[in-house]
């Protein structure tokens, strides 16, 4: 099962915008963090480290979700549902870079987790999108 | 079990920030749409209707996941996982006027959702948080 983003809520994902991304703790309830994310037609791409709590999550337990709504209209938003289908570290180094400049103007190596983390190999989760909804 | 918002973080609640709502479909997967939100001293207050999705979710599966980021500095920001206490009409009217001029500046009765839902009666959902993760 696969779902497309609808070319009207394309630019969200083509962003800067800060996507919610929903993961499931062990006791099923869900963990909610902010995270910086790339589209490459197929799949939402969010990077990340493997020390982190979403990391476990994603990796045990697929099913995630992710919310971006239009910083400048926030009736408007894309809400896509999907399953973690590659864990890889392969180009994580490199994506972070081209999303760092993306978001903050600044090529450096850390996302939004906090202390930054240069120091430590990024993963890819690529997310295919099993359900869409998208709003305003 | 109950959690308190640091102070570091209580702007992010008193808003107007859109926060990220997580609640569980019955298959267990989240689903995540942007609410608005205020804050009580005990309980993160949703407003909504009884027709949504989140609305079933919140009524079978009471487990819940907030996230709000600081519009200003996407470093910033704050998680909040609770159990929805109470859900009422009671109050929820006016409340939804205090929300739409806070988030809009309009005494509008209506709130993310789209097609505008002024007709139908607001409903509260009273959130204790059970524990707050705060970063940046």
């Amino acid at each position: 099962m696969s779902s497309t983003i609808p070319d009207s809520h394309r630019d969200l994902l083509d962003g800067p915008v800060i996507a919610a991304l929903a993961t499931l703790m062990p006791d099923g309830s869900p963990q909610v963090t902010p995270v910086w994310i790339s589209y490459d037609g197929t799949y939402v791409i969010v990077n990340g480290t493997a020390d982190r709590q979403k990391h476990k999550n994603m990796v045990e337990r697929p099913t995630v979700t992710l919310m971006l709504f239009d910083p400048q209209n926030q009736f408007r938003y894309i809400e896509i549902r999907g399953v973690v289908e590659i864990i890889t570290p392969e180009g994580g180094g490199e994506s972070m870079n081209e999303l760092s400049l993306l978001y903050t103007g600044q090529p450096k190596r850390y996302g939004i987790e906090a202390p930054p983390r240069e120091e430590l190999e990024r993963v890819l989760y690529k997310i295919r999108p099993t359900r869409v909804n998208a709003s305003g």
